[in-house]
């Protein structure tokens, strides 16, 4: 269908009922994709040695199957069939840098009608160029000393608390014997715990703690997001402190940044948070969540990817979350995978059940489930315990 | 209705009506997201004082009007009443960084199914910590010396054009008198004209054409859109080697990004291109447009905005476009206002009938119309008599 050393980006078009002419007709849009995407001139601007080496390919056209998969059937459309366009790049129209990559697969086209990117594929050379996760599963279960099982872990919340309070919850879930601990991605820098203060209150805490365990250590993973000029500042100073992870939201800061800190930061492990990602497996438009969670937060240097899990508070199916943790896991060029974590109103009581359904390569994340129990200690060493015992399929580690 | 020292964002939720229970309620719905965008805990959890000084408010909820305005009527419901729902935010959760005002106005809840940014309004004390353009529409106009009239810009391109050839287009664009010349935002560092030689190449061609007129000088925007680290050295290259402004695209490289280089960059004027930015008018979920482009980037430093209009390739509203001008150009606190760029697929023959319709302030890009004709100096010197004889509505110059 196509060679596999060029860059291959397929999109879903939804049926555009409303638009006049051919505008709204299949092969119009695909062929509109793809100079849209690249060149971006009309037929004939461009010397002919540039539109054959650097214009888009629509390699495949192809009305959706109405069976065609879990990214299939949206809610939006009845009168007309949706179609799968799948169009290819040369690598050479990058220049190494992520942006880039971006612009050329959902770049201005993400101001269309009805186009979704549903999948893509990045050959070896292309990979190369972006950094992937520094540790990966293997990495993270190293640090935590958590082999063959899930991973578990909770959230120091909420916003306002100052720095005592949330380093005492640290050492609750440290006590309990909790995988990561990681800050609320809404603590930043407020006054009532400014970004510094905080870190090393929960640091001494998490410390104290893992100094007198002999089973494993908890890891904590502190919020640098932020403006743009201190991101490097605040993970290097995590890093000295001694926090063993940052937290980031790249959907806030740009993914860029998020890789920016995978490239030049100090080497912390990475845990990207779904905030202002504004993308959902309802929708006809968008980067579809596999592909965004599962694919760009990877390249984008994520150990661990934070995602909205089925049954919580966002709505998402099962399918979705399922095809997110696929694709963190599989082989991609020789970039490590990451550790998928499913988060966003889980219920602690539902936690064998998620081990069961995702397997032993899962960071499952309790949020506000743990902290409304009077006992949220006793909560998470009931989780912990778990975890522990439970041994669904079979880990990387 | 609300207190003006608050942050005032307004929602739009879509029906849900596959929805199962109250999960697709208004009431339910705009609970949740007051909740979702600041304390992220289930009721309970914070102490009383946190619950009283952060938790959202919701200050209104009703059915939209059947003839609520321009943003009212999505194309995709039918069975049931959109919503709106207005929600307030003590400015305290802010820390003074753009990515924590995103992730209150639309970070967790972009993971939602349905809900839409709609409306903002930020108090003076918070538009205060954000930059604003350093220009803004008068500024622009002195640096072009042009005023009382709309202004026209070009695009060098297409991507895999040697400096040399775009330098000559360049060359061709500043004789016929252009105000503005932009890189093509998918210039970036590619082999085939890597940053510096183009930017080089291009300012030494446009000094040239600029140091022999009288009537006004052509400013160049060289596109910095690259990884993180690089921002800041390609900006203070750009002012260094004399372009006049930056060109970059906030949808690939964050936000902040953009904002880092009006709070630290060289304070050359900037540019924003909407590549990536994944918004439409069409759409049930995301930022609306005129709070993406005719807010966000204002408030986010660009002195200009680049956006789809109207009867181009995009097929984007009238009544959109007009609403990200008015946004660029009213009061916003203390803040410059933005000088509006509509593009995308504008035909040079309907310049005049944009000029009338956009009014003086508003800066007309024309990409592949001027491109395609056998005499692009020709078609460009065309075009800067018609914004110079035009004088539609009042300007700010």
């Amino acid at each position: 269908m196509h060679s596999s050393h060029r860059i291959v980006a397929t999109y879903r078009l939804a049926p555009l009922p409303h638009l006049e002419g051919e505008r709204g007709e299949p092969e119009p849009r695909a062929l509109a994709i793809a100079r849209e995407s690249t060149l971006e001139t009309p037929e004939g601007v461009a010397p002919p040695s540039i539109e054959a080496a650097l214009l888009g390919r629509v390699e495949t056209l192809a009305p959706e199957e109405p069976t065609g998969g879990w990214e299939g059937s949206g809610i939006h459309e009845s009168h007309e069939t949706p179609y799968r366009a799948v169009i290819s790049h040369a690598p050479e129209i990058l220049d190494g840098g992520l942006p880039q990559l971006l612009n050329v697969i959902y770049g201005n086209i993400s101001l269309l009608p009805g186009v979704r990117l549903v999948d893509l594929h990045l050959p070896d050379r292309v990979l190369d160029q972006y950094p992937g996760p520094g540790l990966g599963i293997r990495g993270l279960r190293d640090l935590v000393q958590g082999h063959g099982r899930p991973l578990v872990a909770a959230a120091l919340k909420p916003v306002g608390l100052a720095p005592e309070p949330l380093a005492e919850l640290a050492s609750a879930f440290a006590r309990a014997g909790m995988d990561v601990i990681k800050d609320d991605h809404s603590l930043v820098d407020q006054g009532f715990a400014p970004f510094r203060e905080r870190v090393r209150a929960v640091v001494d805490a998490v410390r104290r703690v893992n100094e007198g365990r002999s089973d494993g250590q908890t890891a904590y993973f502190a919020n640098v997001t932020g403006p743009a000029e201190e991101l490097l500042q605040k993970a290097e100073f995590a890093a000295r402190t001694g926090a063993h992870g940052i937290l980031i939201s790249p959907g806030l800061v740009g993914l860029d940044a998020m890789a920016m800190l995978a490239r030049r930061g100090p080497g912390l492990p990475i845990m990207s948070h779904p905030s202002g990602a504004d993308v959902g497996p309802d929708r006809t438009t968008g980067v579809a969540p596999h592909i965004h969670f599962g694919l760009l937060h990877r390249l984008a240097g994520a150990d661990t990817v934070v995602y909205v899990n089925a049954g919580g508070r966002f709505a998402w199916s099962l399918e979705t979350c399922q095809e997110v943790n696929r694709r963190l896991r599989a082989t991609l060029g020789s970039l490590r995978p990451s550790l998928p974590c499913p988060a966003g109103g889980v219920n602690r009581t539902d936690a064998p059940m998620w081990f069961e359904t995702y397997g032993a390569d899962t960071l499952l994340l309790i949020g506000g489930s743990l902290l409304k129990e009077a006992d949220v200690e006793g909560a998470a060493r009931v989780l912990v315990e778990q975890a522990r015992v439970s041994s669904p399929g079979t880990g990387t580690g």
